[in-house]
């Protein structure tokens, strides 16, 4: 029985081992968005799913997954194989599947950032966020859409009102999200959790006047640290729509001020 | 027997059939660069045995390397198995393997780029570089470095004379390095040499004043457009040095001022 004390992150990432590098894993309903289940958090189960099966290297440095098909609420199975173990980082290649269908398929780098060495000489400049009070909070969100988008109750965001205009039916067309982000349970996030969290807010093509999903053809995430406890700074942008295409960028800033996770997807756009 | 007309690139990455889903490639020395064979040559060649098991979608949409161990010339194989094929995209996994080691592990999507919606919309700003008779070619490279890396043979390289000042012990500090780039035989390339072209310039950390073999961890390039012929500018740079990594980002833009590639590489920093 889950202690009172485990997060909603923890509740709903667990996995039972199954045998011969097999996981059961349940995805919670409470993740849904539109007509599947949020990508961020299927990455997550699958690289809570590693971080488990290699007990000195939790930590994933880099994950890219390519999307095959729409994730369901409930059962799945994640199957892990080890390409390499040795030195200080492992490879592993993953796959989650529901009834026989395999839905993502993920290459992973694992380590453990405890160990890497402390030099820290980033030239990336972290988000200019207003204070929290002066954000739009994402409950703020008509009841339509937090009824097709339950994933947003996982969530408390607070919304740059500059990047925000869509939601009034003003996108600024400059194809920039950025959003504070703390779980709504309070509960800190580990180095896993950055995975989903590369993936939790709104496509940035919102901000184009493009609405609608925007199904993930494929994700990578870089995690270079692990977050502070606290309110994390999430920025998302795109600069190449292209050919039906579009990618985003992502970065996560931790309250300690370091750029902790990069991301870019390529995704679908929104059909007009 | 090869034509006369066939290009370098097209016979450095021919493969050959060998049965059950497996191919023989032969990787060449002409690619070595220190201590094994550049990395983005090696996805090259797998990129081109998916692009031939996919009568259909010759082109690269996403493809993300692990990379497990170095590759060396001579003989290599490959193996491809299609994840998911319906619809306008194909999903593969891939692996080149040397004597029995995996040397790089693939997740690559996979689509006719001829068939795609022709919008743009990139927000993106294409390099400034200064003419090509203001650059400075690789042939300038001291006569020592060409013998350890004769993998600077292929391209005809015209570094933006802004950010080579590493080359004569002062290096710029911002971490960025640009240049024109052609293949050396004048062969224009296809979408598939773009998945080598995003790793063809020296590791950006030179201009952080760190010389060195960067060994890269993983890889994820997108692929946008078939390049237009022609001189392609080649821009890296990166923004986050911690942990003992660096992230290198890196675009292609083709003659036809398109955005033709991005990618993105998380490396081990070069040892002081």
């Amino acid at each position: 029985m889950a202690s009172s004390t485990a997060s909603e992150w923890d509740l709903h990432t667990a996995i039972t081992p199954a045998g011969d590098g097999l996981f059961d894993a349940t995805l919670d309903p409470g993740w849904v968005v539109g007509g599947g289940v949020n990508g961020g958090y299927v990455l997550g189960v699958v690289g809570r799913t590693i971080a488990e099966t290699l007990p000195t290297k939790p930590h994933p440095l880099s994950v890219s997954a390519s999307y095959l098909s729409a994730s369901r609420p409930g059962p799945a199975q994640v199957s892990t194989r080890v390409l390499r173990e040795g030195g200080t980082v492992a490879t592993v290649a993953a796959e989650l599947g529901q009834e026989g269908t395999t839905r993502i398929s993920v290459l992973a780098t694992y380590a453990d950032l405890r160990e890497m060495p402390t030099d820290v000489s980033t030239t990336a400049v972290e988000p200019a966020l207003p204070p929290l009070e002066e954000c739009v909070p994402g409950s703020m969100a008509p009841a339509e859409t937090r009824r097709i988008a339950p994933v947003m109750d996982r969530f408390d965001l607070r919304f740059d009102p500059a990047c925000i205009g869509w939601a009034m039916g003003k996108p600024s067309g400059n194809g920039h999200i950025q959003a504070w982000l703390k779980m709504a349970d309070g509960h800190p996030l580990d180095a896993v959790g950055l995975l989903m969290v590369c993936d939790a807010l709104p496509p940035v093509t919102f901000d184009l006047g493009r609405p609608g999903w925007a199904p993930t053809l494929a994700l990578t995430v870089h995690v270079r640290a692990v977050p502070e406890p606290g309110w994390l700074k999430v920025s998302h942008r795109t600069r190449n729509v292209a050919g039906g295409l579009f990618e985003e960028d992502c970065e996560v800033w931790d309250p300690a001020g370091r750029l902790v996770a990069q991301s870019r997807q390529l995704a679908m756009q929104p059909r007009p």
